[in-house]
This record gives C-alpha cells, sequence and structure tokens, in this order.
C-alpha cells in the first residue's frame, strides 16, 4: 500500500535531497518515477537501494501518479504541472511559478498546513529563505503580533544549484593552486567573497529573492500589510542559509517571552547560550531538518524591537523536506488515497 | 623637514597597512621607528625602499617622537599610549581602549574632523566597521536626520588579524586535499561557514564588536540618543566588511535625494546600477580607501525608510587610511609643528 510519486527534476541538488528525505521518513513510495528534462534523462539515481534510470518528464509520464514533486525551472513547473494537476496528481511545486497564485495554497505545514484544505491538485512550496523565516515568525506572530521585520540574509551557493557549487569549488581550488577560475554563473567570483544579489534585479532596485521574501511571508502569515523588508545576500557556504532579522512586535515582550514561544513552537530548535559559544551556523545545520534559531536579544534602543539568528538547510527544510512534509500532511488528512 | 613618526604593532596587518599608507600618501616621515612587542622586536618591515628593524616598544623608544600610530593590542595601548602622548607625541590609537573616553576625541576625519581641535595628544580611530557605515550616515545625516539604523554585518576576518588569516587559508587547504583543519582562532570553522560571533560576548546578548558600532556611532556622529543597533557576523572573505543597513530619516527624502547626498560625500563613492551588475563587494573594493555604497532602495512599507549597502577595505579605510588621515588633518591645521 503506497503511493505513485514522481520526482521532477530527480537528478539536480533539491530533486536528490526529495530522494533522501522521501526515503529517510520512510513516505509510502509504491512506485517511484525519477524525471528530468531530456538532458539529464537517461542519468540514474539511487533510492530504497535500488538504481534508478532517470526518465524524460513529459504529460505521459506523469500521468496516473498520485503525487509529483516539481524540483525543475520555473518553466517546467509552468509546463507541466498543471498538466499533472489536471492528471489526478497532487502536485507539490518548489517554483516560484505558482506561489502567488491566490488559487494556489503557499505552504509550510507547521505555520499554515491549515491551507492545504482549499488545494485544487497544485500547492506550491515557498522559496528556501523564505520557509525558515515563516517558522521562526509565526509562533511570535500568534502570542505578541508582528508590526514589522527587517531581514538580512547570508545565503548558500547550493541556493543557486550545482553548477553553482562547482563553481565555488573551482574558484577555491584554483586559489590554492595559485590560478584564477573566472566566474560564470555568478557575475563576481563568490570565493572569499560576498554578493548582495540573489536571482535578478526586479522593480525598485530588489532582486527577485527579496521581493519572495516579502510576498511569500505576508502570505503565508496571512499578513497582507505587513511591514517586512529584505537584502539578500550570497556568502561563499556550500549549504544553510542564514539570516539576520530584526522585528517588533504588537504586544509588549521579553526576550524570555520569545525564547518560550520559539522553544514551543513546532520545526524549531533554539541553540542560544552565546556565552558558551552555543549559536546555530550553517556548518552544524547542513544536513538538518529543523530551523534553529539564536543570537535573541532586544534592541535596547527601540520599544518590543528584538533580533533573531535564523539558520536552516536549504535543501532540506528550505525545499525537499518542506515538500515532503507537504505531502505527509496531505496523507494524513486522508487525500489522496493510497493504492 | 618632517616628523619623527612611531608606529606600534608594525608587524601586524594593520600596522603594515599603516607603513604602506604613510608612504602612498607620502606623509612627511623624517624618522620612523617601527616598534612591536617583544615577541616580534628584531623582525623588520619595509619602509620607503629601506628595510627597517623593528624595536621592541618601550616608553624610551617612543620619547621624542611626533606622532605615534597604535595598532597593537589594547593592552600595549594602555600602557603606553597615555606614556607617549605624556612625552609629547600625537598618539593615534587604533584599539577599543580610549574610544568611549570623553576627554578622547573619536574620529574619522571627513565625519566629525572637528573634534580633533579638543584633543590632548590622544586620538582615537574607530572600529573597522564602525567607520565605514558613519562614513556613508554623515551625508544623510545632516541633509535628512536620523531616526534609527539596522545594521547586519558581513566581517572579513582579517579584521580578526593575521592569526585569522592564517586559519581560513589552513582550513581551505585542508578541504581542498581532503583533510579537516580544526579551528583554534575561531570557536568554529571559518571557511564555508559564517558566525554570528564578532569579539567577545558582552551584556544583553550583544557583542562586543556591536555594541562598538552602537557607542561609537553615536558619539562620532553626536546623536547619544540614536536608535541604531547592529548584528555583526564573520563570513569567510579576507578583506572587505559588507554591511546592509536599513535606516529611518527625519525628513522626507527619496531615493534619488539620498544618491545624491552621498555622491557629494568626501570619501564615498557610489556603485549603484544593480541592472548592470554595479554594486560593491569586498573583492572589488580591497585595497582602497574609499567607502563604496550601494543597492539604494527605499522600503516600500515604511516611510521614511532606506537599504544601503556599504563596503570598504577594514584594513585601510577601516584603519590604517583613516589613522592616518587623522595625522594629516593634524598637520594640515599646523600642529605639531615640524622639525
Amino acid at each position: 500500500m503506497g503511493f505513485r510519486v514522481a520526482v521532477v527534476g530527480a537528478t539536480g541538488l533539491v530533486g536528490q535531497q526529495v530522494l533522501r528525505v522521501l526515503e529517510e521518513r520512510r513516505f509510502p513510495v509504491e512506485e517511484l518515477r525519477p524525471l528530468a528534462t531530456s538532458r539529464s534523462a537517461g542519468r540514474t539515481v539511487e533510492f530504497g537501494g535500488t538504481t534508478w534510470e532517470v526518465g524524460e518528464a513529459t504529460a505521459g509520464a506523469l500521468a496516473g501518479v498520485d503525487f509529483a514533486f516539481f524540483a525543475a525551472s520555473g518553466d517546467v513547473s509552468k509546463e507541466l504541472a498543471p498538466v499533472a494537476a489536471r492528471a489526478g496528481a497532487v502536485v507539490i511545486d518548489k517554483s516560484n511559478t505558482f506561489r502567488m497564485d491566490p488559487e494556489v495554497p503557499l505552504v509550510v505545514p507547521e505555520v499554515n498546513g491549515h491551507a492545504l484544505a482549499r488545494h485544487r491538485n497544485l500547492i506550491a512550496s515557498p522559496n528556501c529563505s523564505t520557509i525558515q523565516l515563516v517558522v521562526a515568525l509565526k509562533p511570535i506572530l500568534d502570542r505578541f503580533g508582528l508590526e514589522q521585520v527587517v531581514v538580512s540574509t547570508y545565503q548558500a551557493v547550493s541556493g543557486t544549484g550545482a553548477a553553482a557549487l562547482d563553481e565555488l569549488e573551482a574558484e577555491v581550488r584554483a586559489g590554492v593552486e595559485g590560478r584564477v577560475h573566472g566566474p560564470q554563473v555568478y557575475p563576481q567570483p563568490i570565493a572569499f567573497n560576498v554578493l548582495p544579489h540573489c536571482d535578478r534585479f526586479e522593480a525598485e532596485g530588489y532582486t527577485l529573492e527579496e521581493w519572495k521574501l516579502v510576498r511569500e511571508t505576508r502570505k503565508i502569515l496571512e499578513q497582507p500589510g505587513l511591514a517586512v523588508t529584505a537584502t539578500a545576500v550570497r556568502v561563499p557556504v556550500r549549504v544553510g542559509h542564514s539570516e539576520a532579522v530584526w522585528l517588533r512586535t504588537r504586544e509588549e515582550a521579553t526576550v524570555d517571552d520569545l525564547r518560550s514561544a520559539l522553544q514551543a513552537a513546532p520545526g524549531v530548535v533554539v541553540v542560544d547560550d552565546p556565552g558558551a559559544g552555543a549559536y546555530p551556523t550553517p556548518l552544524q545545520v547542513a544536513g538538518r531538518d529543523e530551523v534553529y534559531v539564536g543570537r535573541l536579544r532586544h534592541d535596547p534602543a527601540v520599544p518590543r524591537a528584538f533580533w533573531l539568528w535564523i539558520v536552516a538547510d536549504n535543501l532540506r527544510k528550505g525545499a525537499a523536506t518542506n515538500a515532503v512534509q507537504i505531502a505527509e500532511a496531505l496523507v494524513a488528512a486522508g487525500a489522496p488515497s493510497r493504492h
């Protein structure tokens, strides 16, 4: 008894993680269809102790599946996700394509799992930097309200994809060997550098990544007027996004109040004993499924203002784990039915 | 005709840069006394095409000098800077020791050069992350007022010193060679990681680096009540601190107003054409003496709120260049007199 599961983009960084997370969490996969664009079809992936050949992602290949995880480009999602959804699959899409569609739930299960109730076979999983932010903001919002959020990100290279990880490694290796490796994925070297530039530039001088953080946070938290703003920065870290977050609550709160709220929140781990060197870092958090919060403190100059330092694995909770958790929540709610 | 100049900490990263900047800017050095603690005395440094032996920093070695640049530890400054000042030297101290002493001017020449007028032979140069912040804030403060500043830093490893740079290189090289190099300078690896931990932890969960940013900014800008707060983060960059700064002005302003103010400000270079890939990064800015500002934009959700991205070479404008500029300003004002 299980589900027919397609993973579109199965050879990519996120697709690979979806396979790992499905295994680790023992998601009831009866039949696996690892799919990719024609460029990567024919390669193999490992799942459940078996080697699987990757098929080409087409409407035919998606026919009859129960769950389709889309972890490919926005173009692939745009073309095939609605086709798969109409054919009866529950599509969980990691791309930006449908996230702001009012008909499409944008879901982080521990934050707004209730939004799944009104899905029409197409559910969007948020951007990596949004997911970890809203997981930490939600318990604060619920208890104290949120008046304002200011985010600066420290985003890992794996968020850009495998080619960017290769570029970081090539630049580092070239440096050690006394050579220069010119950047191709990024406009400037990422090794030993930081780039205030994630995704393309859009309106008002903000990048798409920064707009995603703003718009998706408002939609997930159901706070359409929330004052939230961001600067998104790429740093030479392989896996694990970090965020320095300054926020103001609506109600009075203390640091201990915030700590209690976060400690009680699902999916959050508070690591906050700086005197003992305890704060989360991306190297520590890579491979984990929770959102880690540390450096909790009050801003002494502004009433009801606080800092958080939020770190999560961008490929897992920021992508694959969240997508699988969406599927698990749907299964727990009884749909689709198993074969 | 020139000055007798001592550089205390001449073998360190900042001391070396002081020597380079004195050369480059043709500071009128009649006699150089490169000094260091007993551990480094006897080593040699290059200056003006000559090799100089480094003497031990003692009261005797500092007797009779006109300018003493202190770029050693706080302990060395605490012991010897007052001695040198009493003996008649103008001491320009890079350490944290005297910065918040109300009797000691804390100076960034293009921001508060007027504070030099009341010096008593001891002038403090601010922390690296403060200097680049106030250079960019000052023109905004002067034209539009400042109500609030929220800073997240991306600080280079050279800010910690030569041993930290060696540690970053060793970790990177070990990684390329498939080995592990355990951290010694930092509590966790800095290669491929970010650490929300610069300097030691102090009151209210803030690090000393974060408190420096707050207190020094208020003193230099002469805004004792300014709401300014920071999260300081170490990133695997060799040279060049970056800061994502969200601020609110008192008066109405547009992004173009801020850009004009910054373009007209001494020591500021605006690099802000993101569509053409133009924004400052630490790799670009290393070796330069100006403060670079980009990513100017309005926060659409909050009146009079803006973002800046500020980058500067932490060893030059953040340390050596600022110290030499203080000496130049004093020379321009006519004191001390040349020999």
